[in-house]
């Protein structure tokens, strides 16, 4: 069965194949918004589209073209901002990757960025995408029927959950907390921020960008908050009895590193039965969506719970 | 004198008190719209305060100010345009010094970041900064009478010169030049992109930000092209011959790291007649404005080319 995102009514959503066709768009709008890797100095850009072209789920920004397809408006109308989320999250990863931070020499299958490249190239190449992240997400102001206040609401949120109150912060807490036993109450404040945060601003910034009404953005911050939260569970989990080859990183690392997870702290059974919560209340705050409108984001909540990669 | 910026056509303006009174604005303004460092992670909020606070000159936030005033608007309407390029100095001046960088234990007289906390903190707090930035900028569509789309706009001219069109392209250049023969050609690219770019968006970006017409914003970009690389060029006489202790930094460090600058290329007397010939080109970029408004940055320019510091 074709499946058309645009035109989702005449279709019962099968999620995989949908997923699939949104994160074609987003790595075809990412190769045509970011510097060609030939542009001087080439060697950070080369660097930048190494790590962003490294493979990854594109979630961020899935969830942003869906925030704004659910809300009745078109997934072309925020893709810039869409872009620019996953530059953010890119960038974290870089950084989160180096030496002085968790020390990681592969991600998604190949070579962290310090490894490929160097150093000092890493930590341009995250300062670079955080820089050019804004650059996109400020140049959506140019589409069609955007108004400028929605786009300057967009980033302030946006901002607002990389910075110190969101992304950053978390991973304040997750670097302070290693090796060391975490409270119930830091472990929480460190996925709602570390993951948490800017996978809800995703959701917003969608529908911001695209003008949704008030009522629909905060449906669909609940919405993120659940979801968010399932989704650095069920990464904690496939850390411990995932398959690192579907993966494409190791597992068991957390373990080896003593790192703070829910699952270390409640046990597997415990953090499943957590996650399926969360994804019915997810589920639940799609109720003021048609039913046809929502279907996409309650299939994903549900792709969310039982992904093994 | 009693110095008045906003009033200055009754005073002939003695530059250096001006200077202050602008920096004492903006380092008020920075207090009160940066997070307070008791915010957890309080660990982050201390470092983010300890390196915007550790001194420096405020010249980018002050160059904002200016050329909001030279086009006949207010400097409070640009403030939090000026903190937030403030903010992306301070970041780019944290990684810079990081031991994968430049390695510098020492930066306006006190510990660099990384020597005071640590590498992680350091990293993570340059990260915050940059973000913190574009929120502030963003923040500036709230001040009465600012378009959104004039923040959008100076939004994109500032991420440019900020990334690897700007500002990281020059450090990449930077970085990979240490110790080798470097082309005039690559010099100039560098000087232009390392501290030109975000001086001369420094002052576009106020103009913009205030709403002058495009033929103000142009001579700005021109004035700011001239004085950035003047600026960089006085810079690098300072670490030849310059007062380590007037400057609070090590002086001599580009020649003991075979650092690649103006001086080191031509000599320091083609430099200082290099340096004249750019702040007369200033200066003359000024003459679309009425005398007593273009005053201050005219004898600004001056003082950058007399700086002992």
């Amino acid at each position: 069965m074709q499946i058309n995102p645009l035109n989702w009514k005449r279709t019962i959503v099968n999620i995989k194949p949908y997923l699939e066709k949104l994160k074609e768009r987003v790595d075809k709008a990412l190769d045509r918004l970011m510097p060609g890797k030939d542009l001087k100095p080439s060697k950070i850009h080369r660097a930048i589209r190494y790590s962003v072209f490294a493979g990854g789920k594109r979630l961020r920004p899935i969830l942003c073209l869906m925030a704004s397809e659910i809300t009745g408006h078109s997934w072309q109308k925020v893709m810039p901002t869409a872009c620019g989320l996953e530059l953010i999250h890119t960038y974290s990863l870089i950084h989160d990757d180096l030496p002085c931070m968790d020390d990681d020499d592969f991600r998604r299958g190949v070579p962290t960025c310090h490894k490929a490249f160097d150093e000092s190239t890493a930590v341009l190449a995250g300062d670079a995408l955080l820089t050019l992240a804004f650059e996109l997400i400020a140049s959506n102001a140019e589409i069609k029927n955007v108004n400028s206040s929605s786009v300057v609401s967009a980033l302030r949120l946006i901002s607002r959950a990389a910075g110190t109150r969101g992304m950053v912060g978390g991973q304040v807490v997750d670097i302070m907390s290693e090796g060391k036993k975490i409270s119930p109450a830091a472990l929480h404040f460190m996925h709602m921020h570390k993951t948490g945060a800017l996978i809800t601003a995703s959701l917003e910034a969608g529908a911001v960008v695209a003008g949704a009404d008030k009522r629909h953005i905060g449906a669909l911050r609940q919405y993120g908050e659940a979801v968010g939260l399932a989704f650095q569970l069920t990464d904690d989990i496939l850390n411990l009895v995932g398959d690192a080859k579907k993966m494409g990183k190791s597992t068991g690392t957390d373990l080896s590193k003593k790192k703070a997870t829910y699952p270390a702290l409640y046990g597997i059974d415990k953090t499943r039965e957590k996650v399926g919560k969360l994804i019915r209340r997810a589920q639940q705050e799609l109720r003021i969506f048609k039913p046809e409108k929502s279907e996409p984001l309650r299939k994903l909540a549900l792709y969310i719970q039982n992904r093994d990669k």
